[in-house]
């Protein structure tokens, strides 16, 4: 362990709301009250951005019974940003840190936060101030490096999951007159979270009967081929999609060009699903509408995972622990342990592996046309998502001879 | 009380499905069940369609525990129908009724399936052939007339009010990115989805902050005022929406006119949302996106309201006991006791007062200005939502000085 560092810590939320974030947060406050070298608590209102002007919280002033109840309550207590550095203010930030004598830098959030975290440590060393930097994993893309999943992922894949099974029994109810509905859901350039999709079917017939994903060039007319077999063999259809699936121009199905581009790049599209479902409509004939839960699906503790919520506030813990003990430069990981049974341990890994990178859902995950997961994916995911989903009955329709 | 009347009993499912529909038949077929003089319980698959094709199944011989876990079971465990009765198919229906000595006709649903009742309920008159009719309420719209309220607008505004809460505290995290949210619900030509989405709204500042329902005409200009101010104000704007608000020519906003028009003449539109959100972002530079919860917030039991849940099976239940005791051609219907607390007892109301018609809100059940609900709506709603949504924190937020 390295000598005892003293001094004051930050911590600040980054990037999109998940249902758990708040649980890190938490994690974070708790096990920094645990270290003596540790000098106080601050928190950046909406990130980054609110640091560099001034926006800073004293965490250690808010009530315990606050912290616990923030540990059910989805969103970004302290606000959230994407704001994207600038090379000026980094300076300006490494020296508000040190005028204040913040020795622990702490940052929850995807991959472009995990770059910000990158950024204030080079700085930092570069000047000669002697702080940790620690990132906490936070994504419902579930696309960061390295980490097995990220905290936020299991909550919205439960959410998926659960919605996806209920609007399918709805489709099943009305096939005769709404035979197709497309999902819509988030996942930025990776297909985790329509994936997730599959964890609540049990019987082949039962929906999701098709997923697509950005990770799989989107042909429309092999996709009105599936829509037609799905209809063909159980007489509805429900497919997941992810609202980035892109045609082999690249070009996000349905949209010539983003409506809008954040700061770091990521283009944010019309949907997917609206399109399809025009085009289903007038291809095949077949009424087709689209749920799209939007920020919903990233922000519902009702469904939120267990797991995730013990996961999500271990990571914040840990973050700080390591700092403690001397790491810095590093996200926090999940590491699965191996043999039966899910466990997860955590560890630590350089921020320079994890920054602006992606991990997308490998081919292994999907099935051999890449229109579905493969039963390594649920293998892989079903211990994410916190226990078994609402349990729901069929009649078993005994026929009434001779009607 | 009438003379007994003995014979079998067929009930079926129509029209959209809910949360709690499938409540409504457990009632049915349990209170059948204690009743002699019902010989049988038959059930119609895919309601009046599935009898005139002979899908008819019998319910007597299921499982009770099924039954059981059908109570929490969204969706229609039937199968459901938007069939419209052709003049030929009554004569058929009545012949086949007859050949099986139905004499309990059962129908749970809402606006357009009371006029399916009524038809049977007239056919049978006509030709002699003594049988009680007797619809069952059932619509998340809220929209049919006599009855306090509909089985599964309880469940459904509970989700609209705790979603709203979660994507509006999304947005407020997100303010200085996303600043603009749109919710676009259900509700047809009515806005009491709508309107319940502040059911979950405490604090002047919470969202939602406008909601625009098809009662109102909406105007474009001042929209976009009202999203102007509410954002000048507070920093970010949630807006809940009907999917089908008009403008003043009585166009579905955003849409030349429907892509699909159902047997009832009911037109399906273009997300207003969608369109809403590229207005708010071109016309006012504030980037806006929207959550179409869709078909997810009409089956979600992970929301239900468990008065809604209870009083679903109750009208089911009231409805064999009603045509037992006589009463025929009616629907039930919920009645609220005067007296402080909720409680609502049952009645029933002849079906020629209901079919066809609609309820819409009450203008007083609006703010004076027409963007927003009344404190008589939220009187009239907030028992319906089964107790207080989920408990969620925030920090106190203690400045830091002199950052």
């Amino acid at each position: 362990m390295s000598a005892e560092l003293k001094g004051k810590l930050v911590v600040g939320q980054s990037g999109g709301c998940t249902a758990v974030i708040n649980s890190s947060l938490v994690g974070v406050v708790e096990e920094a009250q645990t270290h003596r070298c540790i000098r106080g608590v601050l928190g950046m209102l909406h990130g980054i951005e609110g640091l560099l002007r001034g926006e800073v919280v004293d965490l250690s002033a808010e009530r315990p019974s606050t912290l616990q109840a923030l540990r059910r309550t989805p969103s970004a207590a302290l606000g959230s940003c994407r704001y994207r550095l600038q090379d000026d203010d980094i300076a300006q930030i490494i020296d508000q840190l040190r005028r204040h004598d913040v020795r622990y830098f702490v940052y929850i959030g995807g991959n472009d936060s995990a770059d910000t975290s990158l950024r204030v440590s080079r700085a930092a060393q570069e000047v000669g101030y002697e702080m940790r930097v620690m990132a906490v994993p936070k994504t419902i893309d579930n696309d960061l490096p390295v980490t097995d999943h990220c905290p936020g992922y299991g909550s919205i894949a439960r959410f998926v999951a659960q919605s996806t099974r209920d609007a399918g029994m709805d489709t099943e109810a009305m096939k005769r007159y709404d035979p197709v509905k497309i999902v819509e859901v988030m996942g930025r350039d990776a297909g985790w979270v329509a994936a997730a999709s599959a964890l609540g079917k049990r019987d082949p017939a039962d929906a999701p009967h098709l997923i697509y994903v950005p990770e799989v060039v989107f042909d429309e007319a092999r996709f009105l081929d599936d829509v037609r077999r799905v209809h063909g063999e159980i007489g509805y259809v429900v497919v997941v999609l992810t609202e980035t699936i892109r045609d082999a121009r690249g070009r996000v199905v349905g949209s010539d060009k983003p409506y809008f581009v954040d700061p770091f790049g990521h283009g944010y599209y019309e949907s997917p699903a609206a399109y399809l479902c025009r085009l289903v409509t007038r291809e095949l004939g077949l009424r087709a509408r689209f749920d799209k839960p939007g920020t919903i699906q990233r922000m519902s503790m009702a469904l939120a995972s267990g797991v995730d919520l013990e996961e999500a506030h271990l990571v914040g813990r840990r973050a700080v622990k390591y700092a403690v003990e001397g790491r810095s430069g590093q996200m926090v990981v999940l590491v699965r342990e191996n043999g039966s049974g899910y466990r997860c341990i955590t560890d630590s890994a350089p921020l320079e592996e994890i920054a602006n990178a992606v991990k997308p859902l490998p081919r292994e995950f999907l099935n051999a046309d890449g229109n579905f997961v493969s039963d390594g994916f649920l293998r892989y995911a079903t211990p994410l998502i916190g226990g078994p989903l609402l349990e729901y009955a069929r009649l078993e329709r005994h026929p009434v001879a001779e009607w």
